[in-house]
């Protein structure tokens, strides 16, 4: 079978002196890292979607890319073409993992009969090309906003056939994700939102997306997969507004529908920033509520209103994510994905490499400085210095509950309180932070 | 006792027609709209705050403002001296309502005794100054952000004596509330966030956020409170980040400690946009959510990216909002609160009026273009139409928990399900929406 | 010919208390304003590009209209069905004129030479259908943006030939423009920018763009085309960053490449919002710079970061430009052009009706409106007395040059100078303008 | 004299393994780079405004610091107190260079001429203080925004007498900067923008900011000062809007009134974001239009929308910057300027040095890697080879003038031209570029 990047081959670990554009400068992936491999450590996955479903336009151009699948031709032929491309891509770049939508692996047909029978093929030939390239699903995933049907939502759609046609299909998505070994499987609301609320009813769409969840956790369990069950938040676009916005609106969320223990985040930096939030943020704060699930790596850029999805290279922010991730004990079933798109004009085929080898050495790098921002923790220990008072008398009252305002206000006033705040030392702490990490 | 205001009386309704910019042209106090006052419908109220404690000073540059009572001079003198402005505006701007932070009426003082005496004898003054003016308190507040002490939070300060200091505050400002008949009282967490999260335990903070408004509930029920407790959602500034970003952030938190039953949120339209959101949605989100309280009528300015709390005056934009709230049965003790400042270059004394007169005229038309919009809904029975298959007996279903995904796709494929998307005819709308309020 | 849009006829004025959706209810062509008619003042142009050429699709799914002329078939007879569709709609909404991009009109055909005669081809059946229907053409363009050798831009592509294919299209474009009796002609650089500085030369894709556009003049006079051109700034989107930034920045540009006297700017709101201004904004600085011209009438959305070129509904903020444009003598071959594109939910085919009836009433409600503000120009009178001390003395010395720094310095010492501020009326003025849109 | 900071002596580079946080780890000051010592590549200042006139207030709480110069008394003691604390500062520092606004250095008194009086005798100290320490002078400036008398602007008042009493301070602060060896002269225009259209006639005011500018140049040249005219962009803060929003509307306002071989750009980081633009864009764009001048380092905080001015840490941004700077020659007059401020909880006097230190060593970080950059420069081979078609045949005769539209049309068809788009290699180069930097 001819290759399509048959001037590359498997990309090796070849270290920082390599002028190499084709080899890893840190990635090297059974290098040891706080007594785990980068490997297990960092569980980096390469999409279908963006790499072999788009073919470079954008809502101003047409397609720049050279992608032979993507073209007119039999559907399935096509299919099983784009998926020789894609486990050709995985293997040659050693990326542990992969994920997919369900209508980025198989076509979506004339009918849902043909849907469901186009998609089980498709699950035999994914099934065959990872037991031949070993690479393993990260989590599948079901497309309900591609097709015209669902422009006013899946799960939110004013009509329930719809509804119940995105039910079908996140069927047949979580089954193959559990046959696929799947180790996560993940919603995403690309058009759970609205566009005006002028013809919204907040309330309805909102009980529609509970049950459509919970009905997801239940097949979950019935179907017995041991995966986790993720959910992506992205503020808006395609719609005005999304409903799982960001993390803390997800966990509101899931509290409204009891669903705080089944779901997990998977959170994408691109998204973190379109909401207003740091990449950070939107990590320890998922992280606090116990809700952190996984990564899509995609960043933004900063002065750019929509999704541009652009393979992560900001280490000093990447440190600052894997340092919150490693303290809270690393990824479970989750993992980095890159979800990345290649900028329009990247339109040579070795692009693809380009972006996934600076994304995957990126992340190398700042899981290495992140480790060594650990092994001399002085943000905790600053940190539990600043709330040690916490841990005295009066701080352990308060928390267990002893004290009420009015008991508060009486000691204040009998004890005199004076309290004075002290320097919260940030500029130190940006200094200190800088100099472990440019080491 | 001389007037501040001695160049205007009280302002009177005077009709569309009038040119006197200090009459109100569509407040009209007791017209009735669907059956109630512009005033019980409105419930507006004017605050201590930006009116009489703010100079006109920004980051940038000194007051501009001729404000005696806050020049040097004996603290309670001058706070009484305030009190006589405070209420002889309110008076004369006939505005039902008024609202307070504790140290806006009241001198810290130079202990926690001092305090607590000096508040509870300008609680006094207050309360004879509501007797002779007629005037009512919608709600009162502590400041737990301005002075020093207060620099990293208040209840989320790592400090536990710092907790206990705006305890006391609270303690003493919700008995105060209780004592003048305040019908609401407002938590506000200026400094309720981070910095940096280089210095910050997310999850100790909440914790300590979580335990101090479960006090203020505690306390609210001891001493028999039957106003409402209110939590206005701010994005940021002055911090990076505060934990109550937004309606469905703080929806998150109140699930989290059990609170949603206990508290509602103060929506300000500045905080909105400064979140991301439209006010709109803003309001919507929270009825939605059954949180809905009461309004902070300050807007912000769509190219600025601080809290620039301005006079509300998009007729427009709040005749929406007025919808969703007369929509959804009106206020019960919330109301709309003119947080609102001046602008820097207002200096002329009877500026104060100007603002107020035209926030409360937009929001009288609004009122009106609201009514109108419910006497002919054409927006709820469109929504009504599009949600229609949710009362059929597949949507019934679906809702009622007889379906699972497997059941789903099973009906899915046997009924050949091939639903089509049909027009959300937002530009319709919005034609319609526009067509009823220039009416 | 079967008809598109069979169950429609011509749009006509109904008067605001119509209720037929489909007829104007401010939109009254012969209506005299100030002495001249609706139409005459508005002069508004329905466009090709996003009505007939766009199919729906977003970044996130597929198109959801039904267009049949933009499925496959032979290029040319789809043209014609295209046009004849565009004209049928432009001649039942009895808008005055339309515009287009040479490649939304004529198929871009497999090499330069197909693209010359399709496109002669079609600017004689443009010809035709003008007289037929009595429709003008507003303004013509070409479209060096769309054809993925246009990815790295057209003006300013790093390659000469690229420069030159577009040169081949405005040089068509402009004469087809001529021809067809346009009124202006307009470049909009959608790719004319950068998407990373690391690959990219300032300097010299400026020069290029410089010579570019007095290229452009020079045709201009050499043709003896009588419009006007037109320049449309936009911050970014399809590139990270567009060298018609704002209306600000063209000054600049204008003026480096001594082309300040031949273009001016054409305004989309939505363009304005993105670069972070006002609509008003930037029509009152084109207007006080000189190179005010026409209108793109797209509004943003305030939450959304990308360009969604929405039809104007703000009546409020369309009553302060057009307030604006009045009071500089109004358009001379400019107008308002509908840029605007549908919802993607918009998918009934009549969804085209309402979008352009409401933008078409809304400007002539706005249109009303300022005619108002200015019969009794209150913001003219406040202006002119604000800045009165510049017809004194001393500001006439000032600005005829013949006072220095130091000989103003000697001045305020000896007169001892102690001006003061006053009020700028801000809020009085908001609510001014609301009493008078509102009446 | 008592020492304010008496904890601390003069700062030393101890290298990059020092655990020192009152030392340099990569400034150091005579280290050769690129042929020249750290110091003269990167001129340093730090200011009077932020850490000496401010007193850690916002506008939401009080001052945190404890500075007591700005408490009350004797007015000119206070001065020289400052100056004292000041110049300890700035010595211990060990920068090379200081700056200040006129009322930073010297009280504003009471009249015109108490103005006068005062900031000659605290010039005399500041080139006493500066004789003593060798500290030399960056750049002077005057503060026409903070007292109330400018609350509509400087130059651009409608008042001539406020634009008289801004041109006295303009023509002493630029006396006091030749005096004192400054070797640049600032504008920075805090309020010289609108605060709402309706009150602001735009062409009156830029005319009156024009004609105020030749006034600085005309006094520039008559007094025989050799510094650099330097303008500071900002969009907007304290105002809605700023004249000089950005690099590039600060160019056409040069072009317009004849300037811009006059002024450079005072370039901030912070504003440039606040513009919506990167900081590298701001410097590349001041470089390519020939009006590069200085930095002022601040940086903003991505997620907050306002003025933030915190010390530069991101050594990834500085490094492109550099690069920029270094690529163009480096500084003439200009450097870089510290106009940063501590976060309001740094209350910690020595804060303050933490401060400086992390900028300082930032920025020589920066340095270093930029040098790295430039001694493989393969940015500027990338650019080059993307290019190269402008030095051809066809390249060369389009940008000599020698091409009309026409003649290139009829060489496109001629020639049958059918250029292709080639990659931009954006994947590649932000890898390298990180391979680079992060060495
Ligand atoms: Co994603
Ligand atoms: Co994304
Ligand atoms: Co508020
Ligand atoms: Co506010
Ligand atoms: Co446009
Ligand atoms: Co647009
Ligand atoms: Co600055
Ligand atoms: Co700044």
């Amino acid at each position: 079978m001819a290759q399509y990047f048959d001037q590359v081959d498997n990309i090796a670990y070849e270290g920082a002196d390599s002028t190499n554009p084709l080899a890893f400068k840190y990635y090297n992936a059974d290098e040891k890292i706080l007594g785990k491999s980068m490997a297990e450590h960092l569980r980096m996955a390469a999409c279908y979607w963006h790499n072999f479903c788009w073919n470079g336009q954008d809502v101003f151009g047409a397609g720049t890319f050279n992608r032979p699948w993507l073209t007119a031709g039999d559907p399935m032929q096509q299919a099983r073409h784009k998926a020789d491309v894609a486990f050709e891509f995985y293997n040659k770049l050693t990326i542990p993992y992969y994920c997919f939508h369900d209508v980025d692996v198989a076509p979506e047909g004339n009918s849902i009969k043909e849907y469901v029978s186009n998609f089980s093929a498709m699950v035999d030939v994914l099934e065959q090309k990872q037991q031949e390239t070993g690479v393993k699903l990260l989590w599948g995933t079901a497309n309900l906003f591609s097709n015209p049907r669902y422009a006013a939502g899946g799960a939110t759609n004013p009509d329930p056939e719809i509804f119940s046609y995105g039910a079908t299909q996140v069927f047949h998505a979580m089954n193959a994700t559990k046959r696929l070994g799947g180790e996560n499987y993940v919603l995403w609301g690309g058009r759970e939102g609205y566009e005006t609320l002028l013809n919204t009813d907040l309330r309805q769409e909102r009980e529609q997306l509970g049950r459509f969840m919970q009905m997801v956790v239940e097949h979950k369990h019935k179907i017995g997969f041991k995966g986790t069950l993720l959910i992506e938040p992205k503020p808006q676009e395609p719609t005005k507004h999304q409903y799982d916005y960001d993390t803390a609106t997800v966990y509101g969320f899931l509290k409204q529908f009891g669903l705080e223990k089944e779901f997990r985040v998977n959170i994408e930096a691109n998204h973190a920033t379109l909401a207003g939030h740091s990449f950070h943020h939107e990590v320890a704060t998922a992280i606090s509520l116990g809700i952190f699930g996984s990564i899509d790596a995609n960043r933004g850029d900063a002065q750019n209103g929509w999704d541009t999805d652009q393979f992560p290279n900001s280490v000093e922010e990447l440190s600052l994510v894997m340092y919150e991730i490693l303290k809270s004990g690393g990824f479970s079933t989750g993992g980095f994905n890159f979800d990345a798109k290649l900028r329009r004009q990247s339109m040579d085929r070795y692009d693809l490499f380009h972006g996934h080898i600076g994304g995957m050495d990126h992340l190398a790098m700042a899981l290495k400085k992140a480790a060594r921002l650990l092994e001399k923790d002085f943000l905790s220990e600053m940190v539990a210095k600043r709330y040690a008072g916490w841990s005295n008398k009066l701080g352990k009252a308060i928390q267990s509950g002893e004290h009420s305002l009015e008991s508060l206000a009486e000691l204040a006033v009998r004890e005199q309180l004076d309290p004075q705040a002290v320097s919260g030392r940030q500029e130190l702490l940006e200094n200190q932070f800088n100099l472990a990490i440019y080491r």
